[in-house]
């Protein structure tokens, strides 16, 4: 059975085909957020912070650490993307205890954080061309890590899904010949826009279906991606999720602060069959009915995970 | 192809797996809901009229039809059933113009039904129990017309989804020794609750899947049934949704007056590519956000629907 392991010092997150859905918290990346990469230039980690808590709460498994800002003062990522990298891991750390996802498209950047990184972090990501898998396998196999694979190469994204499944197998062989098992490979089909693609949806359920079926490996993608130029983005993403769940996508790239897809994927896992007794469904709920009295959704599921936790509320005034 | 064409005197319905998911309308059927079936006895049929208006109006393809009422005055319905349901048909397709589904359990009432229903009904149901094949496949013959088929059998319900398989089949071979054809069965795998039976959810996936490759035949299910028992009902439902129609799920009956299901129902159809250019997900989109300025869903969708056809609102006005 496929099972990826990703750890942080203290907590490990297994993405599998008989594991809960695994939510990749997308928030801290500065791509197209302004205002957090000038406050990341000026040296300002405040929402860095806010962003770790509350995914965190909201019930990310994993946080997606990505650093890839263009300061004005200096435009050349392979010189600020490794330190600030290694400066956000290091905050992140410290405040959570979930396992990281590094995130670059610069070598530099991953090796920086795989430096600093406690645990085992899942690496994000590779493609199939060869100057990103002679750059990045290596670093892979030195640390022992688990890598996102995306399913395009030197060619291009295609269009055709079998040309997109012949694109993982070859990222899953290469990575093979440096003795990364299949296991360690989290294969990300590239989820277009159904509203630029109208065959996207049906292509990538089907793909993740060989991915699984055929590759054997785990999935994961961009879901917020699907709904690109929409409207009502979130209801739309929340019927996307539970019909890659049910295809055999494993996990996503996503932002959790969002009660509609979060409620989505508890509701898939229950439908999987991998919450027991319906216990973090029940639990859910209960954040539910407070989202609806008005209290924002961070806080809410805080107050909920603390109560049953007995770490705070009623049952540590009464200890 | 398969391809189950449902008639009323003007509007066709399809259900196939290249066709928008088929939502059948619950809504009326006194089961369970006492006043409405006080109000029958009285000769008083407003909720039904709102009902049937209702349901269209939010978007059902067919309506289901159940006049199943146990009177005070008479317990019996092989006498009560009958003419009730004729009644109920014929001032249903007085109102409304979508074809309807005629459900009962008593084969004299599925006889009225078919003598006053206008178009090709949909017939609501049959299982595999012998006398009931028997009683109800030769009226299917008579009007030609296709039959939900519920995969249990004179054995009872079975949990094992590969006898629910074999009951469906059996239901499949027998119609057709009466000459009817796989397309037009409509198999209801039977959705149980996850809450009571946690593999229920994966079982009806796995099993539609299998009906529709190995029969070839469409599906159809009770869709609140699944979240029975549990907390937050609704977005339980449009999660399950979206995954049955991931599987290959072309029906089911269900309440379309909320507006949380059928958002699902609306994103998985753009999802499958049953959306031609996201239209249909666009005009929905406008009607949440009438209901999400606190217009009730069946009047935001009225509106919504008028202002496009051009039979009402500022259109009218002009012409």
């Amino acid at each position: 059975m496929t099972r990826t392991v990703v750890e942080s010092k203290t907590k490990t997150a297994v993405l599998g085909f008989d594991e809960p859905f695994c939510v990749i918290g997308e928030r801290i990346n500065p791509t197209g957020r302004k205002k957090l990469a000038a406050e990341l230039e000026a040296g300002d980690f405040s929402t860095v912070e806010k962003d770790a808590l509350e995914q965190v709460a909201c019930g990310a498994t994993m946080l997606d650490i990505n650093a890839g800002v263009v300061y004005n003062s200096n435009p050349n990522p392979n010189e600020t993307e490794p330190p600030l990298m290694r400066k956000v891991i290091q905050m992140v750390q410290g405040l959570v205890d979930v396992p990281l996802c590094i995130d670059s498209s610069v070598p530099g950047a991953l090796a920086a954080g795989l430096e600093v990184c406690e645990g085992r972090p899942l690496v994000n990501s590779v493609t199939g061309e060869i100057d990103r898998l002679e750059a990045i396998l290596p670093l892979i196999k030195k640390y022992n890590v688990p890598v996102v694979a995306i399913s395009n190469d030197d060619t291009g994204i295609s269009e055709d899904p079998d040309v997109r499944f012949e694109v993982a197998k070859k990222i899953v062989q290469h990575a093979a010949d440096y003795g990364i098992p299949a296991h360690d490979i989290v294969v990300d089909p590239l989820m277009m826009p159904v509203g630029a693609m109208a065959t996207a949806g049906i292509q990538v359920f089907a793909l993740v279906r060989r991915l699984r079926d055929e590759l054997g490996v785990n999935t994961t993608c961009g879901a917020s991606n699907v709904s690109f130029g929409l409207p009502h983005r979130h209801g739309f993403n929340a019927a996307f999720l539970p019909m890659a769940i049910a295809a055999g996508m494993t996990s996503a790239i996503m932002n959790p602060v969002r009660p509609v897809e979060m409620e989505a994927i508890r509701a898939a896992n229950m439908l999987m069959n991998h919450d027991p007794h319906g216990a973090e469904w029940i639990k859910f709920g209960r954040v539910l009915d407070l989202v609806e009295a008005g209290t924002p959704f961070p806080e809410a599921s805080k107050m909920i995970a603390e109560a049953g936790s007995g770490r705070g509320g009623r049952r540590r005034r009464r200890g």
